[in-house]
């Protein structure tokens, strides 16, 4: 069963430009560590809907155990604590069958 | 610019899962009436991890046009309508740059 992994994230206030480049350079480096992610998409929001949120990821694997080892792989927890969580008010994310 | 389009949503309690796969048939039913998605992925949370919302909409785009086609689309107006808007307790969503 192949995976789509999404999140979105709102920002706190405040959250500057070189932070959320920071943090999106960071994950892109995300792939070249952790295999079992097969297709990795993330970026800051467009601003197309007055609505949307301020950040996307979206990752694909092959199946359960490799969405697991990405959402427990050390260097991905790093960036959550050290990039992510300083900044992020809300997130939500849903894994489905794609 | 090929954009992502994601969208995270949470049901209200009491949802049937009859009512998820009506909109879920629905939904998939729009690339066929609307040549300017890319790529559709759309289907209920999986219950991988405890606080994932329950459902997801993955849309990709040639071009910021091509969304705002599917986004206006009257045939995607009514599914939102009929078959989203009455079950939906909150939604969230983010147009990226892949």
């Amino acid at each position: 069963m192949a995976i789509r992994h999404i999140v979105v994230m709102k920002f706190r206030e405040g959250t500057t430009p070189d932070a959320v480049q920071a943090l999106a350079d960071a994950l892109r480096g995300l792939p070249a560590v952790i295999p079992e992610i097969v297709d990795y998409r993330v970026g800051p929001d467009l601003g197309l809907a007055d609505d949307s949120w301020d950040f996307a990821v979206s990752a694909d694997f092959d199946d359960v155990d490799g969405f697991r080892t990405y959402r427990e792989h050390p260097d991905h927890l790093a960036i959550i604590r050290d990039l992510i969580a300083p900044h992020v008010e809300s997130r939500h994310s849903v894994q489905f069958d794609t």
